[in-house]
């Protein structure tokens, strides 16, 4: 399993993005061909009290060439596309393989 | 649903984190009370380049209750206590609450 990793940054205005993300973006995320899963984690204080990140979405696909045809595929570009509409937030993006135990 | 998640930068010695951390911090995440799973996610290059952590490792609980009692019990602090054995290497912790779809 591989995923596709998105840690946000905090919004400058929380409500709207999360209204965007959730109501549009990860219906949009969903209609990827080949994605398995989409989990969102919301950040609340941790041990080192506020937190560093906003936001983390996880987009698992099988292998990498699945999630490269996914992401490549109209959906996928649509998906690319709706970035633009969240407010500007910055993200750092990552790819990793998965082991579940 | 909610999870622990931890960030690791690039450790100093590659191989001899992952070594550890494979072979003995996670054995130790599953001894913790409450835990429901673990997820490892090593990083490999993705769209920006090189891949700005190392690992992602992400402890899952019920709820913050269970969590807490399960860091705070004695399999927990034998899990605390073995970050120091992970060669100083430097990580982003955060709380979480888990929307999966």
């Amino acid at each position: 399993m591989i995923k596709l990793v998105v840690l946000y940054d905090h919004p400058a205005d929380v409500e709207a993005f999360d209204a965007h993300y959730l109501g549009t973006h990860v219906p949009l995320c969903h209609k990827v061909p080949g994605i398995e899963r989409v989990e969102v984690t919301r950040f609340g204080p941790g041990p080192g009290g506020a937190p560093k990140f906003h936001l983390l979405a996880e987009l698992y696909f099988r292998d990498a060439e699945t999630m490269a045809a996914g992401l490549g595929s109209p959906e996928g570009k649509d998906l690319g596309a709706d970035v633009a509409n969240l407010g500007g937030t910055t993200a750092t993006t990552l790819v990793g393989t998965v082991d579940e135990s």
